[in-house]
């Protein structure tokens, strides 16, 4: 008898019975790197920079020539030449000479600090007044001082976000290897639905959770395959389950409303795999069904939107992480409840909410009315052993994807 | 003689010189319209749900009929049919009788209430005893509980998420006018510049702002052109910005990091234009341009790549939101921040920060190490007013992207 599981115990056991996919890694450019998950550690291969360079505009110089130098009393240097952007600084300084540098260009051998503009006069004749003193060191970035060659720079499993795909291009790393996006397959399934260009007639309703979880599996990193709305009828559900578990990594089966289309689902993965659990306790989504046929997760989520948007959101996306090896970087905020929220019966409830500054006003609706969730940010959790939550209370809001 | 601006007034000379951009809508498809703007309001065009609908699988009845009903003493109706998934109840329900319905499923005439299975018993012969009382309304969502027509469901300006998604599609809106992506032109200038897939020689750096800044963009939700690293020499500079002027709908000169490198880029601006600004009393981020051809904005952004990472994020990120008609999104958290940070001079400062539970970790590195940011979740904002914060402030912190 598969008993209802906690979330906490959902999670554990998505953890425990499916592991990274052990497809070969996708090389892909830079440029389309962007929210892919590295497949094995970026370790720099060269120093960045390569070069000891200026961080001013100003003179290359030996740090001692410049000591005691005032308005007053400023050291004479002579200008030897100039260091060209782009170009290596084919000097090298002799005492009580200097060189012309502009920020980020190459320093000539023997400089070890570099005057700014502002701290120098240019007598004329190949003479530069400096008015004040540098120490070793100042105003360069040494060879090295970002990266070095052997340095673990990102870790596999990490999610590149834009200073990332920077990161890269500084290492000359142009193309990356990154983990496959895993194939979702999506059904629906009930008899009353209809596709969501279509009128309804009377008893029937869109099937609005085919675009819904095709574009929360899309956003979270996964490629869709939609193998659209089947009838509340064994084999073909069975057909269609069996090609999605076959052609796909995780296929998610929203099932219709009804007890007898969840009963189905569940005989269908009962009898070519089998059921993992049936029932998570929270609210909305405890007609929740989680299997294994030959290795793949298949999802029996419930028929209504809501609840199938929040198991989507708490159990498909962490399935997904899983997969890819990727971290799972949830984002929170803290806020103030607007009002109070009553305890709930011995379930984890998610309620989704409106963030507006500080305060996290709930979104109160039947389960199921996905126009609710217009505008809204993110959820609260109320845990299933909590007595509700007085209003003006802090709370922690996850942010949706 | 242009002053440097603070980022408030930087703000706010790109709202008031920006409008929203005039071409025309572009219609997608709802499961390409993920993260697309709203070019208008949706608004309702009939019922959801489009008839009343069964919350539960049961009967459904006329409430009073089972008033005062009982385990001990059922109130007995006469089955008098099924209402199958997907059909309309064609019967009408007389006193003392029911059908049999499933979640979801339509109410024949006459019922008011459905009793849930679990509260039945089933006699055999076409005999239902209620061993519960239901009241008018139970178990039922009326139709149009989630939408009723004319109603503005979503604004125009929203980022579609999602839900929006299910929402659009619960609608029967399967293509969706949305906002064109702002183009933006992409500009790396600097002699030292070379191409991210070459080795550099010593002088030479890789390029790192084209793909960080197309990233961010992208990430913004505006396509990207690159114009490729023009060398330090007006005319190629003015070629490649009137081109991009011409082609995009903004232009991000990423300058070389000479002071040389940044008068060109003012220089071109105002042969062709208008500088609004010259400098951001930012840290890092300050010799940041902003400049008008042709009522196009031109940025000359620092050369240093973690300066016009920042830049890009605070300013150019509004810009596009700006021309999209786009809300901004900001999404921010509290945390603890992990060390004491001392007062900046004058100008307003923004340190990245690893979050770790509830603590923010600044990255302390040089400006323009773009290695530095590997891993950072957000930012941080020292006021420029401000004289430091403590180890174990309650900080603001703003996630990236």
């Amino acid at each position: 008898m598969l008993t209802v599981k906690t979330p906490d115990e959902a999670l554990q056991i998505i953890y425990d019975r499916f592991a990274p996919l052990d497809s070969p890694a996708e090389i892909v450019d830079i440029n389309s790197a962007h929210s892919r998950t590295l497949h094995g550690d970026i370790v720099a291969g060269e120093y960045v920079p390569g070069f000891d360079r200026s961080t001013v505009d100003g003179y290359a110089v030996i740090a001692a020539d410049t000591f005691g130098s005032s308005d007053a009393i400023p050291a004479v240097l002579t200008l030897t030449g100039e260091v060209l952007m782009g170009t290596s600084a084919e000097l090298t300084l002799t005492p009580n000479s200097c060189v012309a540098v502009s920020t980020g260009g190459d320093l000539p051998d023997g400089a070890d600090a570099v005057v700014m503009l502002e701290h120098t006069e240019n007598y004329g004749d190949g003479l530069i007044g400096v008015t004040s003193p540098v120490s070793p060191g100042n105003n360069i970035i040494f060879k090295g001082d970002d990266v070095t060659p052997g340095t673990r720079i990102l870790t596999k499993g990490t999610t590149l976000l834009p200073h990332d795909i920077g990161i890269l291009s500084a290492l000359g790393v142009v193309e990356v290897s990154v983990r496959p996006r895993p194939i979702i397959g999506v059904i629906s399934t009930g008899d009353e639905l209809i596709d969501p260009a279509e009128t309804p007639n009377r008893g029937q309703v869109r099937d609005v959770n085919t675009p819904l979880l095709a574009a929360q599996a899309r956003k979270y990193g996964a490629e869709v395959k939609s193998y659209g709305i089947i009838r509340d009828e064994e084999s073909a559900l069975r057909g269609a389950v069996l090609r999605s578990a076959s052609e796909c990594d995780i296929t998610l089966i929203s099932g219709g409303s009804s007890a007898g289309t969840r009963d189905l689902t569940a005989r269908v993965i009962e009898s070519a795999g089998e059921l993992l659990f049936h029932g998570i306790a929270m609210k909305p989504g405890k007609p929740t069904i989680l299997g294994d046929i030959g290795s793949k997760p298949i999802w029996g989520l419930p028929g209504h939107p809501v609840a199938a948007y929040f198991v989507t959101e708490l159990f498909v996306r962490p399935l997904i992480a899983r997969l890819t090896g990727a971290k799972l970087n949830l984002r929170t905020t803290t806020a103030q409840i607007s009002e109070a929220i009553s305890s709930n019966h011995g379930r984890a409830e998610y309620i989704a909410v409106i963030l507006d500054g500080n305060t996290a006003h709930p979104i109160r609706g039947k389960s199921g009315l996905i126009a609710s969730l217009a505008g809204a940010d993110g959820y609260i959790c109320i845990p299933r052993d909590s007595e509700g939550i007085p209003k003006g209370a802090e709370i922690v809001v996850m942010y949706f994807g």
